[in-house]
């Protein structure tokens, strides 16, 4: 394929029809229904070894998946078997990492406000990590450890006042937002005090996360010199190592084909050296250090594939005029567009066109006009009813945000793997939609 | 209830805690867990029936619920029941209507891009009306009445170029949208002449719709002016009635205790008005009017209960400082605030407080600094974890746009009356969540 979005192993027959791993996209949508999620299964477990081997070489104990990008069984077992733990945010990410098999050493638990039967669940299996994020959690964690009669690692999410977004990242003292314990006013210090005092828990150091859709190291450095201050006055002030420092995720990847982030080893060993000197100018022994990328493992790996029912061509009031054209889905099964403005790339997947471009927008069927899937796109002014579009990096955050809004079902997900499809999560059925409302049996 | 935003029946009893119709809140998240959607049946049906009235007087033949704004079989047959109509778009909202005993003479299918299953199913259970939305559309529905062997009921929905919103409203001449044939190119007054020459279609008149959250008439009348004049054209040239005219939904409600939208029968006769004038205007016989409120009628008769999981106190860089008060929903079960930046009201709900006031944020569970609830609440400072809190109007759009991001569970839906408790939706389970993924069983 012609650009930096699509999947590693799309390619394009010779009449133009887009294949995922020697798949025929018109195969699998007359198969598996459309829309229809279609992963690259080989290409998130190579990228989850990627990420693995950078980071690992940057001073990386363990890289984790973070869970809340894309999660089934399947993509689980993946980057388990790639050696990546996993970041849970819920007893329902939970649960499906313990059905994948994932032992709960590999698991690290997150969330600002963990329910007391997520905290019950999570030492049930023996996750590894829990990562404090409240006063009320130091309590609630040390008694489920202690009625369970375990001592449970913990770490301590910290606030740096560092917020990182593609190349550009801010500064502040304070962090307006709901996670973790702040540096600046020392409710981080008096959270690791807690913490220490506490027989069944076995404090193992810091967790920081700086933002998303990160395309350079510039955000790290601050984050990482204030993180290391903080590990340092932990050292001198409590007596106590901080032996982990988990930097979180964030790490961005290319939605439109000028998007540059970084290289993987390139983005790894910057923050690896950046952590290493704030280290040694701080005079502490180099921390075991841990990532959660999630969307930069699946999201690439992913597109969406949906069947195209009407177009459009609507006058605006410049004197232009832009194609719509209409889709079998819509902000049930990509609420980024509504929600963050994100943008696309989208193509004509079921064939070539050489006709002309024009102006077009890609809409939804859900009735509301802010349903847009693609914003801006130059499309092929052939296409017609039953063409098939394809939309580029939808592996994460698509599937995992969907609603039944207009109850709609939800797409199903299949992945492919040297021309081999798999379910990964099936389509919902009409029945499935129905099955809460006691009425409608 | 102190002010406007809170359902008919929700009052506070000695200790403050909220009852809606008799049922204490305490009792509802005891039984059916948090969070939790309530909605207040009695309001719900005396809305609908409100509505119908004062339409009906304005000149309306059927008022139609618009089921997006929240669909289960219970919803539809209360509003059945108090002689609304129901206003769906895919064959899954039909579905609900279908089981719910709505006979199809009283059911209106919209969408901008039916697919031809929603089309079939929509003849085969008899739709009295589907409201066509493009040209391919109008070839789909007469292949498909013509297989049936029927004469289908269609109108035109037109964008006349009106977009309203609270107290204003813009107009241009083209609109940049998905929906609708335009006014102004012709392209409505072509749709019609197609339509009149298929004997399988029979063409009932127009549709427009202008916009939501609509407080004031203002942008009825242009809509109107330009509608009966299209009407007047089709009767001129095509020698064909406009015997309906659907002026579609939109009807405001109050988010915040200033929100003043119009009282029905004001705003339904203003309506009524606006049109007649503009039929004399026109020398055009009244067509039967025909209305979708959805927002309207099941809004201000829901509220979602959750339960405090962590209250953090966070300095900002002004000096100031803000409660962030996890509860343990959000974002999945509340999108609008992320998606519109809805404002809503909230309460303390499981007791009084006579504690000072601070300013405050209510926040969820998820793995997400945008997940934000109610983005800013004056609420007393002694709240606490296991307190419960309301927040008022959640009865439209939240249920209906609900995820599982994270891997939450959607909460149940619950109806009250005369203090009698109904499972409208309920609760999903683990084994909900997990049931589309092959590998989790």
């Amino acid at each position: 394929m012609e650009s930096n979005v699509w999947p590693m192993h799309a390619s394009r027959d010779e009449r133009g029809a887009l294949s995922i791993a020697g798949v025929d996209c018109r195969d699998l949508v007359a198969e598996f229904g459309s829309p229809l999620y279609v992963l690259d299964e080989d290409q998130v477990r190579l990228t989850a070894r990627r990420y693995r081997e950078a980071y690992e070489e940057a001073g990386a104990g363990i890289v984790y998946y973070a869970a809340k990008a894309f999660l089934a069984t399947a993509v689980a077992r993946w980057v388990y078997d790639e050696g990546l733990g996993l970041d849970v945010a819920s007893a329902g990410e939970l649960e499906v990492a313990v059905r994948a098999g994932v032992p709960g050493d590999r698991i690290i638990m997150h969330g600002n406000n963990k329910s007391m039967s997520d905290i019950e669940r999570a030492i049930e299996v023996g996750v590894g990590r829990i990562v404090i994020d409240s006063f009320e959690e130091i309590v609630r964690v040390a008694d489920a450890a202690s009625r369970a009669g375990i001592v449970q690692s913990v770490m301590v999410r910290v606030t740096v006042g560092v917020e990182a977004h593609t190349h550009d990242f801010i500064s502040t003292a304070h962090e307006d937002q709901k996670f973790g314990l702040s540096l600046a006013n020392g409710n981080a210090l008096e959270a690791v005090r807690r913490i220490i005092k506490l027989p069944s828990l076995n404090f193992l150091g810091l967790h920081s996360h700086i933002g998303s859709q990160i395309f350079d190291a510039g955000g790290f450095e601050i984050a990482a010199e204030r993180i290391v201050s903080l590990a340092k006055r932990i050292w001198d002030d409590l007596d106590t190592e901080v032996s982990h420092l988990n930097l979180g995720g964030g790490m961005g990847i290319a939605y439109l084909p000028d998007d540059d982030p970084l290289e993987i080893p390139v983005m790894a060993a910057l923050i690896g050296d950046i952590v290493a000197k704030e280290c040694a100018n701080a005079g502490l022994v180099m921390p075991s250090l841990a990532f959660e990328p999630g969307r930069a493992i699946v999201g690439p790996a992913g597109i969406t594939l949906y069947e195209v029912g009407t177009v459009k061509l609507v006058e605006l009031d410049d004197g232009g005029s832009r194609s719509y054209i209409s889709v079998d889905g819509g902000m049930s099964d990509n609420i980024r567009t509504a929600l963050y403005g994100a943008e696309y790339s989208v193509a004509l997947a079921s064939r070539d066109s050489a006709a002309p471009v024009r102006m077009s927008r890609v809409v939804g069927k859900h009735c509301e006009s802010g349903d847009i899937v693609v914003r801006d796109a130059l499309l092929p002014d052939d296409i017609v009813a039953s063409d098939l579009l394809a939309v580029a990096a939808t592996g994460a955050y698509c599937r995992s945000m969907a609603s039944n809004y207009n109850h709609l079902p939800k797409p199903a997900v299949v992945s492919v793997r040297d021309g081999k499809v798999t379910v990964v999560l099936r389509r919902e059925s009409m029945e499935d939609l129905l099955r809460l409302d006691p009425g409608a049996s």
